[in-house]
């Protein structure tokens, strides 16, 4: 099935979604909110798959059409985003962009950050910056979101606890990074907001690009009408999911709800282009010695999809412009 | 007014306690859970506020026996938890332990990392680790709640979204640590719990201990019976709360219920202990060479308290035991 919040309070208001993204109705009494839902899944769960199969099939009494423009992000803030950074590939043409090695460990060991679970945005929401020196960038990522995780849980049995799949934009401010990398004490400021597509699919809906570990389609980002990249975020995935989800419980459980992302999605040689602006500049660094592509300016926009075999899109667009705050003055 | 939540699903069940910490009722419909509280603040703390006055009085009819016994962690579950190291001589200590020196910058940018939102425990919860040999650590720190907290918030606006205050016990794994850090992505496997003594307070019941910015009473670390420390978490903070806010704003708003913490409490010298063993370590490094003291075994117990200028608790006490656990073996 397929779930989207509409724009309501804090928490949204949970809509079970047909497949093609046409109609929807509220789930109301079920679930009010995604995460009501998610608190009590093995419960909720077959109680909307079942309104999604009347959905479907047009049997359904209070349906609307489907409106993007009024969607939160499907868990509009969660308790939990940890975000990897699992094709390696791409963290390995980011080092070498700067002349650095990458440590041999990195392909054995999960790079993980966590992320601000308060700062999730809509699809069509403004990514919202004090200032372009800041260096704005877009991130394509896929995300899972998981059920309760014992801690210690294996590879094996991590698999069982994926729930929910999601795209999103994890937005990087990339003049920000380096200063805070330094301090070793991971990424806060340079990480504002996470955006994502309309809505969560249930990996059912997914046939066989989903193998239960990697997703097995195109994500395309295409900034201002051009299309940046469409990398396979099923190729070149070192750490697929499950390995994600273990690392993230081993040493504590994780809640229902907790959403693991799999950093920018990234293919070696990067040949179907990227996702992120950051990897384009570092192929233009490697291949002029400098970058020519500038990140997002106030104005630009993103859109973020994933369509499958048939060219229908699985999760709904992320279709953004990035836009000016201006910081309070007190 | 001091407010607790008894163990009661995922939320706990909102409580309202009296200064004393004897006597208790439900909040109830007032707001069944503290984020339902913290997400309407400014109209359910009056109404909160007045049954805690009726409760001081002794006059209020629902009331039992206040039991810490019961208590999950005052929120139980937050959007967001940004932990400081705002004593910055106790990075300046660790450093100089390992005969590194510490970035000048250090003392003018504040040192934030985002900790697990969904893993906070009660003030008797047990720490369940699987190994000794990670290097089980207790912190002892000083946090604030806000509410809404708007993008570029200055230092001087970032006081009035002070709206509680608490302490915990931020468990470190220390052997995990270094390999963390290395890889820059910030602490994760390494930080896996954080405990909450039993109450939230707000500003007003601190008197002239709190001065809008650093709360200015010693915090007790007591170990196995042993008083570790008892550090002045009022002195050497050199990142104040405020500071640590806006910090934590610059590039994007906060929402109600996010929890800023101070770091570790300590002080110049460590001449009242400290609050944590880490530090006792690189004293004893600095001094013979090495580290005696050992890091937590099972078993072993750590109570954390802060007591006003009449030794009365302020927060209630943190006491907690170490304990193993399985990890699944699928």
């Amino acid at each position: 099935m397929k779930l989207a919040s509409y724009k309501s309070g804090r928490d949204g208001q949970l809509m079970i979604v047909d497949r093609a993204l046409q109609r929807c109705c509220p789930a109301g009494d079920l679930a009010p909110t995604m995460q009501v839902a998610l608190d009590d899944w093995s419960n909720t769960a077959p109680r909307l798959q079942e309104h999604y199969e009347r959905l479907c099939r047009g049997d359904h009494s209070e349906t609307t059409d489907f409106d993007a423009s009024k969607c939160d992000a499907p868990l509009p803030r969660s308790y939990h985003w940890a975000d990897g950074s699992a094709y390696v590939t791409h963290v390995e043409l980011v080092r070498k962009a700067r002349g650095a090695e990458m440590p041999a460990s990195f392909w054995e060991d999960p790079l993980v950050y966590m992320g601000a679970s308060d700062a999730f945005i809509g699809p069509e929401d403004p990514v919202a910056a004090e200032s372009e020196d800041w260096g704005i960038d877009f991130e394509g990522e896929v995300v899972v979101v998981t059920d309760d995780v014992p801690a210690g849980t294996t590879i094996e049995e991590a698999a069982e606890h994926i729930k929910l799949l999601g795209i999103v934009n994890d937005v990087s401010l990339r003049n920000l990074i380096p200063a805070e990398l330094a301090k070793q004490f991971g990424f806060y400021q340079s990480k504002p907001w996470t955006a994502f597509a309309p809505v969560f699919v249930t990996p059912d809906e997914l046939g066989n690009t989903w193998d239960g570990a990697r997703l097995h389609l195109p994500l395309r980002a295409t900034l201002n009408g051009k299309l940046i990249g469409a990398p396979n975020a099923g190729q070149d995935m070192t750490f697929d999911f499950p390995t994600l989800i273990a690392h993230c419980a081993k040493s504590r459980s994780l809640i229902s709800g907790a959403v693991i992302g799999s950093g920018t999605v990234s293919n070696v040689g990067s040949k179907d282009g990227s996702c992120c602006l950051a990897e384009v500049r570092c192929l233009e660094t490697i291949r002029d010695g400098r970058p020519s592509t500038p990140f997002m300016s106030f104005g630009d926009r993103i859109r973020i999809e994933m369509l499958d075999h048939e060219g229908t899109s699985v999760f709904g667009a992320i279709d953004q412009r990035i836009t000016p705050f201006e910081p309070s003055r007190g």
